[in-house]
């Protein structure tokens, strides 16, 4: 099962601001047991947005966007997926409400910019904001689930949960294990870990991690040892299987320096 | 003149690396006056690097890449782009000699895995690595300028001053100025800003970031005023001015309050 992310904001493209939303849903979806397989970075224009998500739904079981749900003039994220897949854009009562009754406490009127913010795609449901005002949207297109979050990161967080809920796979396990050694180079390890995953055969992952020091050396190394499987005890003992044996590659490379 | 960033990394996807590369590299480009118009993150896998570098050197004066240059199985940005562009690769003596003293000095053997990062694309540059030991390239494919960097971050940085000369515009230059206001809402802002920038008829950008208290509340408003120009000067003047027209407002709005 695939899945990707698109983050939408021209603040994430010029580095004004770093793309933690990102990295928030990648791990909720890898967590859930999905190969996160694309990220993209759109900037605010309809038709950049719009070509995201064509290209993001039509490779993708899920899709989760953030960015672009806020009352200015460029948060334009629901416009413009709704032109692109061809959805009329309807008032959602409930939402109406929960914006009218936030801008009375706060003393403000209902301008255009904040009844826009109720507006949803016909036949997205609307996934509650309890930080703020513009709620989330999950909707179906094509088969593939397609959630579209708000960007502001305590806002986004708060809709994870329900997120995991509903792209739940029955029979998807996941396990990790790391390892850090100190003083072994990523390079002279490199032909070990690519021996190690020829033997089980693609069923573990191994990623090395070297950390640079300040002074320009290699100062430790991490691996990472992640295994997928349908049963949960087979996926721990095959990640366990293949830390038992990176530590006795490293203690006989260590013997030998 | 566009530009676009790859991140390549399975690291980067799942969330287990947040893409600060990115943001640094979003940042240089920016200053630079240019339109970052595009990011997107492929796991390392060849295809999947091969298909980013063809979607991003087509629509874009400039591109960078980092990740996936280091002596590891899945380091394969240098062979997926070149086999994408039908390009051979050539070993070059410099980086051989280069990785050679590195390795003898740390009393490390010549693995294939070590070789493989003196292996460059034909026509390329290469650009020295002063932190580590995989060099970036720099080379020019379709109009296009590519620069592919090293994932560390320390290793990615220092080669930044590089492409910044290279990728050097004679007559852009851009000047932000930003405004923090309190207790105005970002809804309440939002149609000034629009009729400001319809004013300045697209020649000042002006974008706000609301900061979201703990208690759910927005706590102020941080409201960011960019200009382009061909002369520093003009620049300078413009965002100058639209935040004094920013500042009349705020006032305007609190006294009503």
């Amino acid at each position: 099962m695939k899945a990707s992310i698109i983050t939408i904001g021209n603040e994430i493209l010029k580095g004004r601001t770093v793309n933690t939303n990102a990295a928030e849903i990648g791990r909720l979806l890898y967590f859930s047991g999905y190969e996160v397989w694309r990220g993209i970075v759109v900037p605010d224009k309809p038709e950049d947005i719009g070509e995201a998500f064509r290209l993001m739904v039509s490779g993708s079981d899920v899709v989760v966007s953030s960015g672009g749900l806020g009352p200015t003039f460029d948060d334009i994220t629901i416009e413009s997926f709704a032109r692109e897949f061809n959805l009329k854009l309807v008032l959602d009562r409930n939402t109406y409400e929960h914006i009218k009754l936030l801008s009375e406490k706060r003393n403000l009127s209902m301008t255009d910019e904040r009844v826009k913010m109720a507006y949803i795609p016909e036949g997205a449901s609307v996934i509650e904001n309890k930080v703020g005002t513009a709620p989330g949207i999950y909707i179906s297109i094509e088969k593939c689930k397609v959630f579209i979050l708000p960007g502001v990161p305590a806002e986004m967080r708060s809709m994870l949960p329900y997120i995991g809920e509903v792209i739940k796979l029955p029979n998807s396990f996941y396990h990790e294990e790391n390892l850090r050694v100190a003083g072994i180079y990523e390079a002279t390890m490199a032909p070990f870990v690519t021996a190690l995953m020829k033997k089980y055969d693609g069923k573990v992952y191994i990623k090395t991690h070297p950390s640079i020091s300040a002074q320009g050396g290699e100062s430790y190394l991490d691996i990472e040892v992640s295994a997928h499987s349908s049963d949960i005890k087979d996926a721990e003992m095959k990640a366990k299987k293949v830390i038992d044996e990176l530590k006795e590659i490293a203690e006989s490379i260590k013997s030998k320096t």
